[in-house]
């Protein structure tokens, strides 16, 4: 029998899921709903699209959805300011869930989280900026044992500003410019520093020159100290230039280690240590959604579930925090 | 007649001062001195080997030279930690000075500093870290109009450890890897950023993996707030690999603003806006010592000087105060 996924929403990438699954006969899209501003028939749309069938339609209650169809995988595309109660009503059925980031816009909602986590180890728990699914930040990954010791990370994230829609303009449904867009590169920096726990973080943002965006940030930097005296920087922003020639987004990180460095973008990864410099390029064998599902099947996995992607939701928010403070944070050890 | 040039010691780029009179007519070195380990000897050589002609020979006392030479001009490239007392006894002389950075290793130097350059608003003082003397620093200097307002700067210095004298290994003597050779990435962003006033600076440094460098830092990170909401991270290392196929320093910019970007090395300069991409290299058309010398002569020059020199410097010494306390740190306006 095929296992049965339930989708909320349509939010974000929601298209990650519909790619992966053109190549998972063992699962099955059995219900979605809408959620907000997000009609229903809109998702199922979507999957159709993809997948050439129309799941069950249920317009906005994803309680009855769950309790009617027991599904065995959750996806959360919902309103942002949603996610951690839709994860936590997931979690507290036994539900694997794979979200939109960021898992959680509110302290509160971390919380809950972090308890509905703890109180349910099996079942596992992902955010949709996992470090490994770019070829060039996959194949960093591939070669970071031959710069030795990581000791210092400098991250970027710079996306196009575009035109957004109106949740955008309020923290409260926009999460920030740091939850939002720098997730991936605190999920890169987490990840290639080897998971090392974060000890503080000071934070910067500013919301000069948003086009009228209301609360949106165009521009932020954080600085993370991680445990072992690892440190790294991370720059964000919706100023790429809106050139035709370039692509949504501007990917990079920079890896420093006892014995070499790495820089990688997207598509390509460059290593330098003492007696060579090269350019490298790796497929990740796995899509984001696929290799989650591989976690749920107990293979080897990449995607950060658990302490970790709570890890990384708690280091945006608390930078977040930081920067609206203009003071330095200890971070607590989550779970 | 011509300007007479007096130099204490012979410590980190005299080369540039010897390189730029090589083309100055009007100035003659009259006087060296030697300072702590330096020998006046070694001084006078390299200014033999580079201009063909020995200067007058001081050993120790440089004060004896100043007063008896009574220099127009004064070189410092004596031990770090009497930048600060070499300065200020040119300045209460009317001396200019051209200092090696930085300019003064702790805040008690720094405040003298600052009195002295206050006392003496007709004398110029210069440390060698200006910002736009490689090619892609100056090129982007020249392009800074076309990217709008600047909102966001991501600046990198990271140097080969190579062999070290035995000075780097003690704070006091070193002055640490902040102020020695984060200065140089502090003064790019500060220019970049229009010479806006710092806000806030915090910062981490590390000694892990130091090779036996007793207090040497190999790695830091800074956040800098400036005026105006604009922000800046700065990374800094000796883990540049050692392989042959690289200069000593990788030098790299990232100016974000309103109406596009600028990435630059010391090499070259891509600018990228929203309908062009360009990569830009243009000679900077005066060497940083032969700079200072028309700032004296009242011409057109890039040399920071006087509060701006200062400000650099405040920003490296509060930056590694920073580290020392893991506190973020509000700069007051120094001048």
């Amino acid at each position: 029998m095929k296992k049965k996924i339930c989708i909320i929403g349509n939010r974000g990438h929601l298209n990650v899921v519909l790619d992966d699954l053109k190549n998972e006969p063992g699962y099955e899209i059995t219900g979605v709903c809408g959620a907000k501003e997000i009609p229903a028939e809109k998702v199922a749309n979507d999957c159709a699209r993809a997948l050439n069938y129309i799941p069950k339609i249920f317009e906005e209650n994803y309680i009855e959805m769950l309790d009617s169809l027991k599904p065995d995988i959750l996806v959360v595309c919902g309103p942002f300011e949603e996610h951690s109660s839709m994860i936590v009503e997931g979690l507290k059925r036994k539900i694997h869930v794979f979200s939109e980031k960021p898992a959680a816009t509110s302290p509160e909602g971390l919380n809950e989280l972090t308890c509905a986590v703890k109180d349910n180890p099996e079942v596992k728990v992902a955010q949709m900026c996992g470090p490994y699914y770019e070829a060039g930040m996959w194949t960093a990954s591939k070669n970071l044992d031959a710069i030795g010791d990581i000791r210092l990370l400098n991250a970027r994230k710079a996306y196009k500003l575009g035109s957004r829609p109106d949740y955008f303009r309020n923290r409260d449904t926009s999460s920030g410019l740091i939850p939002w867009v720098g997730i991936h590169a605190i999920s890169w920096i987490y990840s290639f520093s080897g998971y090392t726990p974060f000890k503080t973080v000071f934070a910067t943002h500013s919301t000069e020159f948003n086009h009228g965006y209301g609360d949106l940030e165009m521009t932020a930097a954080c600085l993370f100290k991680f445990e072992k005296d690892i440190a790294a920087t991370v720059s964000i922003d919706y100023l790429r230039p809106e050139n035709p020639d370039f692509d949504h987004g501007d990917d990079w990180i920079r890896i420093v280690g006892t014995e070499g460095t790495i820089e990688a973008t997207s598509k390509e990864c460059q290593l330098t240590t003492r007696s060579s410099h090269e350019t490298l390029s790796e497929k990740p064998p796995y899509g984001m959604f696929a290799d989650f599902l591989r976690s749920i099947e107990g293979k080897e996995s990449n995607a950060t579930t658990g302490k970790d992607f709570l890890r990384v939701t708690q280091a945006t928010l608390l930078a977040r925090e930081s920067a609206d403070r203009s003071e330095a944070i200890e971070m607590s050890q989550i779970l």
